[in-house]
């Protein structure tokens, strides 16, 4: 689909201003199954999540992994088990339909993916809502730094590392990071601003040398698309979210749900509260 | 004098513990001539400045310069003239006597180096004290981020730039910076602590390719002593406190004193309270 009729659909489902609308429009919109594209973009002022969905049998390690690994994994919520509700995040939440999509897993290997999941729902699921660096793109934008693959309209290079995570239980694996090109003006602003954000994965993890974090070709990403670097920027690499997706794919659960990428859940959250200073 | 030689000197007029003592401890000691060395290390706890001391003729401007090029040149305080106390510095200063060396010059040459500046004084001077880089040197350190000049004891390699200053009146000129070899994960650290600091030079002015800011030969600094870069590191840039020392030179005014390369004025502002966050 190409991007103008993906907002086309937007604005079927939300009105013309999706970008500017309430986080529970989003949701309702999903819900009913209206929309059903990416969500980057709609709701500007709240905080989307990346969801792992899993068993309460494997919920205590997933939660220590996270803690291990905040930078890639950082916590917004946690819900009960079997609960589909999860205040700390928005209100009247349905965990199950207020994705635009889903992803399910079994051992390990991605066997749906639906609009909803209210049918393979079960009483012992956990949903652990981690934060996601739309948060502080936001910021950078409006302090007038330039992001290539937003203008590009192309999904940002992400690369797998030799960084271990510390391992919990049957989660493990290596860090995962997203890399966005910056001048060195750009890449000092940035440093500062996604500092504020600890819950959308906070400062860069690395600058500069690609090889010395186990990229070995810059121009081809694992995942996403490649982007070019200007002569005077630098690689600029944050922890991602697709780490934890990466790790919970690994760990082969008999049962998992993530969210479809880029298909995030919208929360009530305000942006400007996950700032820290 | 090597370092052992200036610690004994050092030990002998203030003490074994010269690191740790009051700030008024040094400008006694400056005062009556017991200590006339560089300043680096004393009375950790204090904020040093860099002094510019300039005929009332002349201050507006300057005052307007400093103003208009905060990141290298950011005012702690500014004295009526002719006045040797400045309150918001120092309790009981003598500005005359209290920093450990001068540099007197007529015509933008130096033509004296005096430890002691009373015969020299005007009714007419102004003194401008500015923020320097030692505070945050200080913070990074605690925070485990290590600084190869301070290993190596050795100047720290300071680099004129293509990068322009804003004019005011007589002065102008380019931007000078200091360099520190930093590896990716310390340059993160070193732009967000620094970054508290906007009154000792604030964040990094610039990191990586040293030719985009008009420095050729990295290994040639223009002032101090070459630093080694390792392989894994990343040249990181920030204002320096000889960009106003070298505007104030080219302006060429009939009379001005600034101190001696090192030996800073030492106040009782304490260096915690520098920090913005």
């Amino acid at each position: 689909m190409t991007s103008s009729q993906e907002n086309e659909r937007r604005t079927e489902a939300l009105g013309p201003n999706w970008a500017q609308c309430d986080a529970s429009s989003v949701r309702k919109a999903a819900r009913s199954g209206k929309l059903n594209g990416p969500t980057s973009g709609l709701a500007e002022g709240f905080v989307q999540a990346n969801l792992a969905i899993l068993p309460a049998s494997d919920a205590d390690d997933f939660l220590r992994f996270c803690q291990l690994n905040s930078r890639p994994c950082p916590l917004l919520a946690v819900s009960e088990p079997g609960a589909i509700a999860i205040p700390d995040l928005a209100e009247n939440l349905d965990i199950r339909a207020d994705a635009t999509r889903y992803k399910v897993f079994h051992d390990g290997k991605v066997i749906d993916e639906p609009y909803n999941i209210s049918e393979v729902w079960r009483d012992d699921l956990v949903t652990f809502a981690l934060g996601c660096s739309f948060t502080f793109e936001h910021e950078l934008l409006a302090s007038g730094v330039s992001l290539r693959h937003i203008e590009t309209g192309t999904n940002l290079p992400v690369f797998n590392t030799n960084v271990p995570l510390r391992p919990a239980g049957k989660f493990s694996g290596n860090l995962v990071v997203s890399m966005r090109p910056l001048n060195a003006k750009d890449a000092i602003r940035a440093v500062q601003i996604s500092s504020r954000f600890p819950l959308a994965h906070g400062a860069p993890v690395h600058l500069g040398h690609p090889e010395l974090i186990g990229i070995d070709d810059i121009n081809s990403p694992d995942y996403g698309e490649p982007l070019e670097i200007k002569p005077d920027e630098l690689p600029v690499f944050w922890a991602c979210g697709v780490t934890p997706q990466v790790a919970l794919a690994e760990a082969k659960l008999p049962f998992a749900i993530t969210h479809y990428p880029g298909h995030m859940l919208v929360t009530d959250i305000s942006r400007h509260s996950l700032s820290i200073l």
